[in-house]
């Protein structure tokens, strides 16, 4: 668009962060025109590695280099598989937007039901994933646009119940143990079944959202709905998320590939488990009242790393090893062993956990106090070998506790993706 | 980065809309790769406003010609003006979030209190907007996109009685009288003062009204906040917004330019009314249950347009002019004299108001009823001579009525902007 186009090479005269190089909080030499220019090069298909040479940083404590930027052509265009062996939404690249819908099954509803309750819900997310309406869309013009929608379908406990297949659950989805640091309200807690739905484009989730409750409504309550945002797509690409402390949150995380696969997928057993994974959905709302008095080096030792780059404090860049040896001028460990990168660290890469979370911002109150916090989302083969043993470290002595609080907890298997004409759960319920 | 574009260019196996031109239901005839090497001729600073030419439309009933994508280099670094003549965030494109936070001032707070807070907000907004973290940010990190963010500062009337300048106030910005379709609720009506968050980053949009609220607090209490979004930046670029009702909204928006200039801003007058404006909020709960039970001819008559193009019933194109004398074979007007295209209507272009509408989407009940509609946002040189009229039409008459309920309303005075150094309301204030 031209408006677009003046808008961001037309300021010769206006103030830009980017004039400031010298002085600038982040030391970013990146002029608007060359990243222009350099993404040009990605445009036409040859993709230019080496142009992130253009990006410099100027200061040593300068953030890791930033990549060049990805011409994010149409955002509204692009489109994330539905269909295959397993489901997408979990190793897929986090999307800008996410709506968690849990649901409570209906009495009555059994496995015949739950088979047409998920054909619908299958046919729905195959179109809508793909850009078109889904059938009989009341609303056909919003479903066009798919945004990297995907729709990813988990089974609570419950479901495995109603459907008489107890006998498939995995061992792990079941009622996570109490934490002495939970204050779990049931207004987020618990679910027969969740609907995971992402997308770069909020609008896409509101109206894929819509079509999924409207099918699900003779089948189903609404037990709750948690709605949660990362960095929009093309603001900020190839960085790790950060929430609203300011952390960078998911460096941790598996990078894809063996072990990693693993690590997030069931890869044998019986067709219902092949292929599949889980996930653990916790609520933790996060005290910026309280952070935010605190002092930026007290938030570094109960981090145990940067703020700014995400460095373990022994280390210069965010995917450094920590070193825990490492002994300050005091005498102590320059890590805390109750920091929050001590507690949550795990260095068996069969037992990561893929952290896929999102941000959730309500009003604040009167007295202008935020409600702010994370829509923790946490993807392993299997809960109780990989999870839990994090959470109860955590639960036990993780600085970091002092400012966050569980306030709601949920389980469920994911089940493998189906083919074209299949249906998710068929594995399971059929 | 690789991810991406292997993502977005790397499905040849994939099934994809774009491989569905016959039959797909928009009739577009695009091809993503198509669309990629339109968009190159943009990047390189040469603007291929030909290129539209690679973007066909196949089929007569297809919706207006899709302008070529935009690159979006890098949501996150592009910048809006904050100091100026006129305040921006109005005339400004509008970004994909926004939180329109209104606040009630505290007793006691007169006009020297007002100036502090003025200074503390405008000095946070000039930063902020800029890509800088606001004095003594508490998370600095999350200052440094500033993903076009602008934040708007509106005076509600109890502001100029709080400061002793009930002179100063624009005689229109007054309580609105009350229509027969309100439903208005407290929890969404009234403010002293209104700050309008926008930015193409929710997190950016986030942390500006953490910083925002927390520097309000000694003067003001949190009222309502309202968020809302929009098509995500470079999901749809060039097209009308459209509701989640699936219209297209806002088509008869003044354009930039005389006389629109004058419909928008106060051009002359005293120094505290020249380039100001005036905004009104309202918010519109539309009842998508029973929305949803009208077949689409019903839904096209209520609005006077076909939902697909949004052009009128008696056109072919969004922006066609109305015949609002054409008969159908039945002997009746084609777009009835109660569509909402017909109520709204404005044809003296200096009496048009700026819509800058954004969707909200709550959590949908147990039921799985929605809780969907529209923080209407319209911007006019003169409520009562330009926002009333229409007002007064659609409450009067309007099928589209219905379907919707006005929920919350709110009036403010958009003060002019201010020049480097200076606060937004000195000419009012000082």
């Amino acid at each position: 668009m031209t408006e677009r186009t003046e808008r961001s090479e037309g300021r010769e005269g206006m103030p830009s962060r980017h004039g400031m190089t010298e002085g600038s909080p982040t030391g970013r030499a990146v002029s608007r025109r060359g990243l222009l220019t350099g993404g040009a090069l990605t445009v036409g298909g040859t993709l230019a590695g080496a142009g992130a040479g253009a990006v410099a940083a100027t200061r040593t404590d300068a953030p890791a280099v930033r990549p060049e930027p990805v011409p994010v052509a149409q955002v509204g265009d692009a489109v994330e598989p539905f269909h295959g062996a397993r489901q997408s939404g979990v190793t897929t690249e986090p999307q800008a937007h996410a709506a968690f819908v849990a649901f409570t099954l209906k009495p009555g509803v059994d496995r015949a039901a739950l088979g047409r309750m998920l054909r619908l819900l299958s046919d729905d997310a195959a179109r809508l994933t793909q850009g078109r309406p889904s059938l009989a869309d009341t609303e056909p013009e919003l479903g066009l646009l798919p945004a990297r929608l995907t729709v990813t379908v988990g089974f609570g406990p419950g479901l495995y119940a109603a459907a008489g297949r107890a006998d498939r659950r995995p061992a792990s989805v079941a009622d996570l143990p109490a934490f002495r640091v939970d204050r779990l309200q049931p207004r987020w807690t618990g679910g027969d079944l969740l609907l995971q739905i992402c997308a770069d484009d909020p609008l896409t989730v509101a109206h894929a959202q819509r079509v999924l409750v409207k099918d699900s409504r003779p089948f189903a309550a609404v037990r709750w709905v948690q709605q949660g945002f990362r960095r929009a797509a093309g603001a900020e690409p190839g960085r790790t998320q950060r929430n609203l402390f300011g952390q960078l949150d998911g460096t941790a995380n598996p990078k894809p590939g063996t072990p990693a696969d693993t690590a997030v997928w069931v890869t044998d057993g019986p067709r219902w488990l092949r292929d599949s994974t889980t996930l653990v959905v916790r609520r933790i709302s996060m005290n910026l009242e309280t952070w935010d008095l605190l002092g930026r080096a007290d938030r570094e030792v109960a981090v145990g790393r940067r703020l700014d780059t995400g460095a373990p404090l022994t280390g210069a860049a965010e995917h450094d090893e920590p070193d825990f040896a490492a002994l300050g001028p005091d005498g102590l460990t320059v890590i805390p062993d109750f920091s929050h990168l001590t507690r949550a660290r795990v260095t068996d890469d069969r037992l990561r956990i893929l952290r896929r979370p999102y941000n959730y911002d309500g009003a604040p109150t009167a007295e202008g106090h935020a409600d702010s916090g994370l829509i923790f989302a946490a993807y392993q083969a299997d809960i109780a070998r990989q999870f839990l043993p994090i959470q109860r470290r955590l639960a036990e002595r993780d600085l970091l506790n002092e400012w966050t609080t569980p306030i709601g907890s949920a389980v469920f298997a994911v089940p493998p993706g189906c083919p074209e004409g299949g249906w998710i759960g068929e594995q399971v319920l059929g």
